[in-house]
């Protein structure tokens, strides 16, 4: 029989990526980092490579094994080099 | 029949390491103490061999029992020698 528990981590799944000021946000499909990281170049108009970080509290996601522990919907904010994490100043903001 | 109890400790399970000033923040797989020791070592680029305490209090993590009853996603903070944990100024910081 097949091993079932690969197929979650293969099936595109939707993130939202946010860029470093917030100012725009949008909805993403990807199965892994690297294909995210791509999308979300394309998508936020960015000419230079970027990392992405966890919108929450600033995470760096660098792993495709920690990418794939990340739920569906989850917000990650994309940074290019020089660009920094700083926590949302919405007030009240938690999970 | 095998005995099921042994997966959750054997498989990785992602935590988030701080550096002793929580300006660098990493997501890491990890299935061991000593392996994530060794991987924040390397994620977050500290030539010193570090010691790991929770982030929320400064609990020292140092046997891979208590270890292994971490959740996941539980934030720890890697100290070198002579670094000390402090509680973070961010107020009303909750998960």
């Amino acid at each position: 029989t097949q091993q079932l528990l690969s197929i979650p981590a293969s099936r595109p799944r939707p993130f939202r990526v946010c860029n470093w000021d917030r100012s725009m946000r949008k909805g993403i499909m990807a199965q892994s980092l690297s294909e995210l990281l791509h999308q979300a170049q394309t998508a936020l108009l960015t000419p230079d490579p970027i990392s992405l970080v966890l919108d929450e509290d600033g995470t760096a996601v660098e792993t495709e094994s920690f990418f794939q522990t990340l739920e569906e919907g989850t917000v990650l904010m994309a940074l290019s080099k020089g660009q920094t994490w700083a926590a949302s100043k919405t007030p009240g903001y938690q999970l």
